[in-house]
């Protein structure tokens, strides 16, 4: 099973590596990031660099596809590379995923018409202009499509993902071995359940963190 | 706040991104990856790499120290450049952190003496010949020392540690940014909640992957 992960210029590093750790440790599981170009790829924070072993060019048919976000998803809303890429490498996948804002990019490509997608709680509101549903559910399943919420999301993705690949048994070992057993010590992970004073800051603040 | 992440071959990537992906956000963080070459560094299966933008020698006082483990944990314990490295960023750091068999790392380089600590489950008992005291907790703290239970846990230590460095509202805006309200689809994310049967399999199999 060849997992495609797609990498950008100030993508967010725990979109995609959340994912790639679950994942990775499917039975088969051949990972690969991919970019428009080889080479390291600045997240962004420009304070950390992922490798991208391969081109899109060299991967156009991966079993699994997985988009991340981040500020720079804002940038490739019009990148024909990566969204041509994207609708290649669909036509190919048994699965094509996103992580937080990567969702956009999905739906930029022109794969989430007319079906029910999440993306970050701060570009939510944007899927539907791409002619997708949004919900806020934290993991959205709709035929081979899978989204996830913002940023940590992608490790419920890859989790509930990798049960409906390798089995349930397998699914509760990775969880096992990466001790995925949460404690966040506030409950402030969502817009529902943080002080509402806190979300509307960072809506206002959200054009500039998009971007 | 100068932030040291410590790479070395066969990490495991979730481990070192984990805090990464929280800390980094901390008001004035400056996180350096640091490894005993400057380059990109491999993680355990192999498949991923991240760069190291400095050796060890050129980070010699960080404020805060990041060690994440996995299986080539095993291969650095007596790898007096990492080791020596984590002494005299100890002597000057703030804080001194770790996640899973990072302790490990922090033990052999005569850190935890006496102190409390965890690691990845298979890897706990390990602790206690290096003079520390293990402890099953997820996210332990004894002073400034603070170790974090298998891979996922480092996201739960950033978190708490965030707090504590920043104040609770910065940690609150961190969680609500990363979306981190988790929702795994299994309850076996601890030796104490997977069934006993997949947990006596993987102890079994522990010595394999754990090096």
């Amino acid at each position: 099973m060849q997992i495609a992960i797609a990498l950008f210029d100030r993508f967010t590093a725990l979109d995609a590596v959340g994912p790639y750790e679950i994942l990775s440790r499917a039975p088969g599981a051949e990972p690969v990031f991919v970019a428009e170009r080889a080479g390291a790829v600045r997240n962004d924070s420009g304070t950390l660099e992922l490798v991208a072993h391969r081109t899109f060019d060299q991967v156009p048919a991966p079993d699994l596809v997985i988009v991340p976000g981040g500020p720079g998803q804002h940038h490739q809303m019009e990148n024909e590379n990566l969204l041509g890429w994207l609708r290649g490498a669909d036509a190919a996948s048994t699965w094509t995923t996103s992580v937080c804002s990567g969702s956009l990019l999905l739906a930029a490509a022109g794969l989430l018409k007319g079906r029910r997608a999440t993306s970050h709680w701060l570009a939510l509101d944007q899927l539907s202009g791409h002619g997708a549903e949004p919900t806020g559910e934290r993991v959205v399943f709709d035929g081979k499509y899978v989204t996830a919420a913002g940023v940590s999301a992608g490790i419920d993705m890859g989790l509930t993902l990798l049960g409906r690949i390798a089995g349930d048994r397998t699914a509760q070992a990775v969880q096992l071995l990466t001790e995925y057993d949460p404690r966040p010590p506030y409950d402030a992970g969502s817009p529902d359940k943080a002080p509402a004073d806190l979300v509307e800051e960072w809506r206002g603040r959200s054009r500039f963190i998009l971007r």
